[in-house]
C-alpha cells in the first residue's frame, strides 16, 4: 500500500519554510491505518519485543495499537511534569525548539526488549531521547520504528547501532 | 479482569488534595492493556462505529488501538495550534484549568458514526468538547468510552443522551 498517498503536505506549518507532513488523512483511512500498524507490528515481532515505548502525543496513536497487536505492554514517554511518579528526564533539541521528556523510573522491567515508536523521524532528537530514557530505566532498545522519515535531516545519525524501520521516506523537503 | 488493580493511586498530584489515578501500570501489563482495548472495541462494534476520536495525549493510547481492533479510522483531537489544516475549536474547563481543543474541519465524513474515547472521565469538560467538535465537523457521536470514571465529579451530566462506557468507576476521591 502506498501510505505516502495518504499523507498531506502542508507548506509553511508550523512556520514559514517548513513543509509539514500531515498524517491525519492516513489515520482516518481504515485500511491505511491498519496496514501501517501491522507493518510495525511485524517488525516488532521479528525482534521479540516485550514492550512498546512512544513519546507524546502523536507517537501514542500507533504505539498503543502496535502494543496490542503483538500482545506487549506500552510505555508512555511524556513532556516534563506530566508523569505522576518518580521519573528519569532527558533534554533534547527539537526541529522547532528545545524540550525535555520523562519516563517513570519503574516503567520497564530490567532487560525488557523495547521497540521505540514515533510517527516521524526528523532530526532524531526525540527518538534519541526516548532511547536514552529506556536505557536509564533498564530496558534494551531492539528497534526504532517510524511512520515517516525525513531522510534529508539525517535523524538516523542520532540512533547509532539501532535497527530503524520507516514506512514512508521523504528524501527532500 | 480487575483493571482497577492495575491503576496506581498517587496522592497530591498534580496538586495537593488531588488523588491521581495513574494508568501506566495498566498500560505496561500486556493482558490488562489488551483486555481494556478489547472491551472498548466490543462496545464500539455493538454501535457500528466508523471512526474513533480521542483527545491528546493519553486518549490517543487506547484510541488508536481500538480503531485498529474494529477496522475503523482514527481522529486526533488536539490542543490549540497543533493541527496544521483548517480547524474547528472548542473551549472547555478542565479539572485543573481552562484550555481549547481543535479538530480538522475535514476530520470526519458527514454522518459517520463516531466513538469518543478518553482515558478518564472526570468533570466531563474534555469529552463534551470532543463531542461538540465531532458535531461541528459533521459526525454523529454514538458512544463515549472511558478507561476510568471519577463518578463523584458527575462528568456524565455533561454528556446528556450519550451512551457511556467506563471500565473502572471510582465512587469517591
Amino acid at each position: 500500500m502506498d501510505l505516502r498517498a495518504h499523507i498531506r503536505d502542508i507548506p509553511d506549518f508550523p512556520k514559514a519554510g517548513i513543509m509539514f507532513r500531515d498524517i491525519t488523512p492516513l489515520l482516518l483511512h481504515p485500511q491505511a491505518l491498519s496496514y501501517a500498524i501491522d507493518e510495525i507490528a511485524e517488525f516488532a515481532q521479528e525482534r521479540q519485543v516485550d514492550v512498546v515505548a512512544a513519546a507524546e502525543a502523536r507517537g501514542f496513536i500507533l504505539g498503543g495499537a502496535v502494543a496490542r497487536a503483538i500482545g506487549a505492554g506500552f510505555i508512555p514517554v511524556r513532556k516534563q511534569g506530566k508523569l505522576p511518579w518518580d521519573t528519569h528526564s532527558a533534554e533534547y533539541v527539537l526541529e522547532y525548539g528545545v524540550d525535555a521528556l520523562e519516563i517513570h523510573q519503574d516503567a520497564v522491567a530490567d532487560g525488557a526488549r523495547v521497540l521505540v515508536h514515533d510517527d516521524l523521524l526528523a532530526t532524531g532528537g526525540t527518538a534519541a531521547a526516548v532511547c536514552d530514557l529506556i536505557a536509564k530505566a533498564g530496558g534494551e532498545v531492539v528497534g526504532c520504528s517510524f511512520l515517516a522519515e525525513l531522510e534529508f535531516l539525517s535523524g538516523r545519525d542520532k540512533l547509532p547501532g539501532c535497527d530503524v524501520q520507516s514506512l514512508v521516506v521523504y528524501d527532500s523537503e
